[in-house]
């Protein structure tokens, strides 16, 4: 008898459950095995029939079910229990085979499990996917890296379970070799972190700043959902402003501890762009404005020292409250544009350093639809990469530095009165600084070259000349000497 | 015939030359190695009447002439040569023998190394040393981490040739065990970037907000120099924009190119405070900004790009240039504390989690002489430790709660100014915006957590009561259910 299952999912939790539903229910066969039978009969009993599923009760049981070359998607946890069920997967899988994890791996871990796998003859696949347990079931956005060859093998699979975006095409690329797709879906979380927060601080900003309910923030929310801001997180944030907890009737934010978790792919976005030396301060301070917001003690020590400083009230003098509102709108899409340039450029920073060749409009397009990011300016950014426009910088094609020009003045505004009202907005005015550092001619970093030189020897470059020099700052004629050509 | 050397120096660059004239000048007898022996013959030659050395051609020879216990001090590079160098002195030393590493290393090779040691019987020291070349010669702040009987052995040495504080106190100390004291190094350098940021963004806004010149500017860091902020980076800074580069007539600060170089212990400071989940705003926001100072590529397009926007001059209305100038330094101020706060916070976590006991009053103290982040409100710091007032954050003493509250309303104009010019003061504002986030009741990551929930079911806590909860936002009723206790 031949094998009977063309792909397999091992780990049957919420995500690896989804996703080997939404295979079977897209015409594939698929082989399914769970270290603990209970969850595989689970999925059977209740799913079974959504299509051809092939329960294994051993992983060799497992791997025989599966036609040849092999294609098994692990779904387990990042880390240790991944390369566990690697190893056992390695014991029955033969050269030619296909081991996908759709876990969130840390890329360097993918890095180095494609080399181990490659060396065995077998094809490993990171593969970021992104949409959460809905997306895995309804159609996620998949970011596979690996070999041109696993890829041949993998297209057709995968295609037929991601998401669509509108115009039809599935929300899946080869992103690039080894540790590529896992890298790129780590940024995108990174993205998805900047978003949020800048969600996060307009909303403040209209609650304590101008004294709006939740209700009316969420119907604030809805109206920006059709403008430039259209994208899935401002649709859902407007639900979660609008949701009234049942138990006491308030807004259910009121009733949520302000305590943001995080489970690491942000601070491993951060992590990774000071190793590439590439400055993501949007996503940098969202990050922090989680940790800050889970600090109890610090914070709890913070209330009981009631500091002076304004309330948070924003004074609007003659300014309608719509015209401020409209301000904070202008901002968010000023500081998200930003955050998405930042994260753009460490992958191409990134890809140059671990020799991926990422197709930037491509990947732009994959995250139209099925993902957390999903945003209908996406189809812009793919835009300005395709023609060329945004190689350096997203910022620098025409669309988005005309939509930053455009905003400018209202974000420069907003940033200045949460700072003069006293709420805190990281994010709005650390997008900002960045721009405006990038714009500037000359950057006082030349007077930290010029400390660094005086305490360190460090060495400073000259604008007029070649080489690098340095002050022979203790000496009576204070000389320079040239250090190098 | 007993050895002679009480003390050995292995590494003879720029740092360790200096520091084993240090030890000599000080009544050590000291034995010196380097890998290339005309360095050595050079020390010898230039400086070997300064006190008793004893050169070693090869390190069986160098490690002959330490008395036992030894004590062998290591000055190369960071990793592999540190690795090679130890390599080579385990295969001559004994047990009970001491081993310290004065370079710049990551903290946890540092853990790595002393365990290796530990299990040969050998005492392992990773040491911070601070203070530059000039330091190592006239006496560094050093802040080494190893066994208490290591410690019990190099005090005397270590006392001799540290920096005293104007007490009197020499400038060392046993920070902890194992990494405690190239932990401790390392968030210190940290504190210097932000440092040197905010000073630089001052200058910036003194330059071009205010159109004044580096010699003017240079006046202004001299008069701040008498104030709270009299430190060692205050009084270098008005040193190097006083000076005239001969070449060209013009400001040194002119002549330089305005790439900020950095060596890695900044980023490891932000890159391991994301990994104990503690804020550090401040450090990471200097850290970019040297990045961002030194992509060329991107800076020289953005300039070609010639965005829109203000050109950096600062409206002063009614107010006159002095009164502007004064807000800054209080901007500084303020700033300042809150970058101290957050690495000291960053110390205190890694303490706990590393089971280091480090003494903050006496770590403060230690750094108010011979290194580079050297300041006049040290003092205010190590009394605020002491008292035990700094316990949770140093925000919280009463002298620098203070301190904040005074400057604050300048501090919030400053950001707005920074904000309505153009001139980017990322540090500036990151501070305060961290300030605000701790000083507020309510925090708007019950947004976040909402949308979390929403998207990732991810849970939330209630702030009335026990357990997690998730809403089922996908079913009709969109019910809570409780997942946890």
């Amino acid at each position: 008898m031949s094998a009977p299952a063309n792909v397999g999912v091992i780990g049957l939790a919420a995500m690896g459950a989804s996703l080997a539903r939404n295979l079977a229910r897209h015409g594939n066969s698929v082989a399914v095995y769970n270290r603990h039978y209970s969850r595989t009969e689970k999925l059977m009993k209740e799913h079974g029939d959504e299509g051809k599923f092939y329960p294994a009760q051993t992983v060799k049981e497992f791997v025989d079910l599966l036609e040849r070359p092999r294609t098994a998607i692990i779904m387990v946890k990042a880390g240790a229990p991944t390369d566990a069920v690697i190893d056992e997967l390695v014991e029955y899988m033969e050269p030619g085979d296909i081991i996908v994890d759709g876990g969130n791996a840390y890329f360097k871990d993918t890095i180095r499990r494609e080399k181990e796998l490659r060396d065995k003859g077998l094809h490993f696949v990171g593969m970021g996917v992104s949409g959460g347990e809905e997306g895995a079931l309804l159609g996620p956005s998949m970011m596979p890296g690996g070999s041109d060859a696993s890829w041949e093998r993998l297209k057709p699979i995968l295609e037929s379970i991601a998401a669509k975006a509108s115009d039809g095409e599935p929300c899946v690329m080869h992103v690039g070799e080894n540790g590529a797709g896992h890298f790129v879906k780590m940024v995108h979380n990174g993205i998805e972190y900047a978003d949020m927060q800048l969600i996060a601080e307009s909303y403040d900003l209209m609650r304590r700043g101008l004294g709006m309910t939740p209700d009316e923030i969420g119907d604030v929310f809805e109206q920006w959902n059709k403008t430039d801001l259209d994208s899935y997180l401002i649709e859902i944030t407007a639900q979660v402003l609008h949701h009234k907890d049942p138990q006491t009737g308030k807004p259910l934010v009121d009733v949520i501890v302000d305590h943001a978790g995080m489970k690491g792919t942000g601070t491993w976005t951060v992590q990774t762009a000071l190793e590439l030396g590439v400055p993501v301060t949007g996503i940098a301070e969202a990050v922090f404005a989680r940790g800050l917001s889970s600090q109890s003690e610090l914070r709890e020590e913070a209330w009981k020292q009631n500091f002076a400083g304004p309330d948070g009230r924003i004074e609007l003098g003659s300014e309608s409250r719509e015209d401020f509102i409209e301000r904070i709108r202008q901002a968010l899409y000023a500081s998200k544009i930003v955050a998405y340039a930042q994260g753009f450029n460490e992958i191409s920073v990134a890809a140059k350093t671990y020799g991926w060749n990422i197709d930037m409009a491509h990947l732009a397009r994959i995250w139209r639809a099925g993902c957390i990011i999903r945003a209908k300016f996406l189809d812009r950014i793919s835009e300005a990469f395709e023609s060329g426009e945004a190689n350096v910088s997203l910022l620098f094609a025409p669309f988005f530095k005309q939509g930053i020009e455009n905003s400018e003045a209202d974000w420069r505004k907003v940033v200045a009165a949460a700072a003069e009202s006293g709420v805190p907005a990281p994010v709005f005015s650390s997008s900002l600084a960045y721009f405006d550092g990038l714009r500037s001619k000359r950057l006082p970093a030349a007077v930290i070259q010029g400390q660094r030189d005086l305490f360190g020897a460090h060495t400073y470059q000259r604008v007029d000349m070649p080489g690098t020099y340095h002050i022979l700052w203790a000496e009576p004629g204070q000389e320079e000497v040239k250090m190098s050509d």
